[in-house]
């Protein structure tokens, strides 16, 4: 059995890393952490859909340099900023990293610095870290100590974007995002636009063309692509509590029929366990991922405008979060990519 | 009192008419109309909101020629096709008719049988009818026996983009609209998608590069810029029930700031009571608009990508349907245009 | 027309006065005041429903004094133990005084204390003052000076017992109140439970037989009937933004037929303009009266159990908390009743 | 493996059984049927969360004879008479069958014909049915073959109630259930009670006093208590997709503590896996067993009225219908009661 700590378990992204590794066959999670007021507090009292479940009792993050020997895997479920002062305790002892955090994945650090404000403390992992969405970097995270796991919007996006740019087919600088979020994404920090009157029975964009997750994307697509995209990034708050669904628009540089689009798409993911490209024709909902580590594709052609349309749904604490993490946690072990999240999206 | 009729009033369109001509201060509602189900039912009984409030009973649309002579304007708030067969009816005796569905909208009766599968009966009328988007029309509007009420995606959309194209700011083969619409645009009828736990916790994409409103949105931006524009639209569905935010693309064509943009979008509306540009950096809600006919409209530059962004808020039953048929009635009959709709958003 | 201020306008009922009284024809607001973090603000800047509608700028409550002489009547819209420190000063000028808060509503000062943590002020306005329920004291309402408006939940509850108790119809010390309340009841205030991912698709009670609307609900009741009255009261909170459903348990202590209990409650609030009694054998529901004054109710026999059940529905945020306060107001002003406060539900 | 079929597998209730047992170590899904009108469509066809996952293709149930001998247990998820159609088949062949359905709860062949308006027709197997709730009932059901499955109310109100009945401390004729289910209870068939603009933002009560789980629980609780209890039962819709909260009061006959009450609840649950008598102070929320099999309860004493309350929570596809279905199964066949159920609930 692997042995996995949780730093940050207490939000939402760690508290669904735990979900997941409790019933995963091959992995067991021996000590959880959390914020310092916490310390001390069993999990199923901070949150009790786990009582009968996780006992497990809250440490402190001072407190873990004593579990660094015993623990295979460590997964980093923090805000910005500290994981990288965390971290490099557990690759010291030659231990596996899985940060769910933006700290590891611009490797521009200047870049990093313009849009989280902070000075990086751990250069050297940046350039070290592997972006670690297993669809497009698959080997590169088997043989890797460090994941910087992608962030939510980034994962339906790229997962979109990335067949159209592999085959050429459209213009770079044309590509839209226009991506829509329940309000987990948010986090479980209390904010006003999150407060139940404020956000049920409202929708409102965010952050347009200035999120931190533009440049995280366009890190990736210019990767793709070798050359250096700007995509326009616009995300918006849902009155739901899970799951992203992003419309991308751009512009076709050659003639092609929806029939073709839908079998390079098809194409392109044949091997990947987790992205679903729906039949020609069918459209992605936030509802049929729910709760499970799918992304559902599909393309739509617009003859009229000569535009391409990609329809990208996830959950955003699962895809989007916690299971590409333990996604990324089984190849980084050898295991079966799919295993502990082979279950099915909660309906209705 | 203008004395004003309501057909298809337990519709949501119809219904929203009603309660704003009930606290109209210069209209009153003389009878209703409904399906023949409700025939002879109070309105009251169908829907419990209006109980002491409004007892009149439902008239079977077949019996309406009886009221032609003693009624001022009719509201058609009937599914498409319908409106085309009653309201010669009312135009022959002079009576103005307002029709919130698509049948006197669009102008190429070929593009009208294309994408409604409808032949249609009153080619003349079509010719006739004034497209009733108060802020674009208005002097049409006064002088117009038949308003054609913009759709609800149209209203939203137009507005947005009206400024950019009028300015010349953008490239017109640039424009992708992304909208979403909270359920109540779906209308009363019974779907699948409608279905409370298939709507609920569920965001999806409908109709992609397909949706009527599509061709009706293209032929008013082409009447502005003088030349055929084929926008991409994208409608989805949001987990509430009213609202919708557009949220509009398009490339720009010069350099130009955030402020210099915003200063177009302040002027270009300065005289509209129902058009709210917000400040610079404000982003609108659906919330802020919610039950009122007001459209918040704010633009942000994307600098990286050159694009221009415009989001557009409206309440769909309201701006988008019911309350533009009353600002239009207000404008026909030389009324202030804000009468009977000078009431504030609700919040929360 | 009556000159008025509002204290804490930037919470839910304040913001909710304001709505109602920027509509009535014969009020004007005056002065608003909030929370010293808001003070020079505009509420439109604070809510941004209201831009172009009320750019009037939020006082200190420190600063106060100045506006007492130019006002008719001062709505407290604050948390409770405030009210009792800015009162004074408005009516020690004449002025009226409507407070939305607990603190005048509790007779029995120990009571007070007990339920509330607070040293009451002044014990002399709480004897002065008005239980500010219109259906039951009207006439004292008409004379008085200074009203303590009643709870959201005592007004959905008080109002569908007070039939009951006024004919001797039930065993007094068998009263269950089982409450459902819409979120915007707990207030504008962040709390984990209305963080939205903790309250949507979530159903819980809360200060279960121990919330503070029990013995005010207790106290009126033990008016009506001349005995000491102890209910059993729960409340619970419902993902959704707006309304309470009071449902009520009793048991009968004679034989009575439902169409006789239906007549007892239709002509106990014949001459209540604000009280619906629906046509026996139809259910009250939050949405038919939202956004409106109105309280439905009606009361169904449970002849298997010889129990009453009665159901009440309002909308917490106007017959529970604002629309109530304006009732109160034009009564005290001699106006009608129903002034400004004639709107239809909002519906869907 | 335990060789499964599942009848009416479109429904709620019926794919919840499919999720389920698609992950359970010890049963397969060999067959699945549902209406007519889905015969021949592949089930990830009509519910596209199981694209990838259950290819099986739904039988027409008038097909289903050629199924019996390979099948080792049948779970019938179908409108209420159907059941007792289809049963006798597998049966005879002495295969186990567990029915979701009200067919053969109601012992008393009047009582169901009075709340179901159907005649029995198999009334033999009524007498045979084991009544499926484990915690009361578990030896009975180890060796029963037809099991009667608890409906989702009862089976939260009887959990809440037995422990106070078993003990002799309340009054039997005292019993109020105030219950409070999500929309997927209603099931997936289209209503107006059901349609989104109607159901969200709303809270109604129906069925009043006369709701067929009514004499369903008091069938059951005037088993335990070997006395005829009527008890009151009204239930409510809320907002949201999943989950039932249960607010149970009684009177108590004597003089007890809240810390002996919560004692007893604790002593009679002790070996129950699924039912988690919360800590003394702590409230069950929907929320906290969403998506389990687990039935979250606590008591409070109401000292000043002399009440018990009790709340339960489930979630009504689960606890409610679906994993107490795979509970019955695994008790039938010998497996541990939990087996495939022991997965957290889905948080947030």
């Amino acid at each position: 059995m692997i042995k996995a700590g949780i730093v940050g378990v207490a939000g939402y992204a760690g508290i669904s890393i735990l979900q997941i590794l409790l019933a995963h066959p091959e992995a067991e999670v021996i000590w959880l952490s959390s914020e310092d007021s916490h310390a001390g507090k069993k999990i199923s009292d901070i949150r009790p859909s786990f009582n009968g479940i996780c006992d497990l009792v809250c440490q402190k993050s001072g407190d873990l340099s004593k579990f660094v020997d015993q623990t295979d895997v460590v997964f980093m479920a923090l805000p910005n900023g500290l994981a990288m002062k965390l971290s490099p305790m557990f690759l010291e002892k030659r231990k596996k990293v899985i940060d769910i955090s933006a700290d590891f994945r611009i490797k521009d650090l200047e870049e990093y610095k313009k849009w989280y404000k902070i000075d990086h403390l751990s250069p050297n992992l940046v350039a070290d870290a592997t972006y670690g969405l297993p669809e497009l970097f698959f080997e590169k995270i088997k043989t890797s100590s460090l994941i910087a796991n992608p962030g939510c919007y980034p994962t339906a996006s790229i997962l979109g974007i990335a067949p159209l740019l592999k085959n050429n087919l459209v213009d770079v600088n044309s590509i839209v995002i226009d991506a829509k979020s329940g309000v987990s994404g948010a986090g479980a920090a209390l904010t006003e636009i999150t407060h139940f009157p404020e956000c049920n029975e409202n929708f409102r964009a965010y952050a347009v063309a200035s999120h931190r997750h533009n440049p995280e994307i366009d890190q990736i697509l210019s990767w793709i692509s070798n050359t250096k995209i700007n995509t326009t990034f616009v995300p918006h708050l849902v009155p739901m509590n899970r799951g992203i669904l992003a419309t991308i628009y751009a512009n076709l540089i050659q003639k092609i029929t929806n029939e073709k689009l839908h079998e390079i798409f098809k194409n392109f993911y044949k091997k990947a366990p987790f992205v679903r490209v729906l039949e020609l024709g069918k459209l992605p909902a936030t509802k049929y991922v729910y709760g499970s580590n799918f992304c559902d594709i599909n393309v739509v052609l617009d003859e009229r405008a000569n535009k391409v349309i990609v329809l990208s749904a996830i959950d955003n604490l699962i895809k989007g979060a916690a299971g590409q993490a333990v996604q990324n946690m089984n190849i980084m072990f050898g295991l079966d990519e799919r295993a502990g999240l082979d279950k099915s999206p909660v309906y209705p």
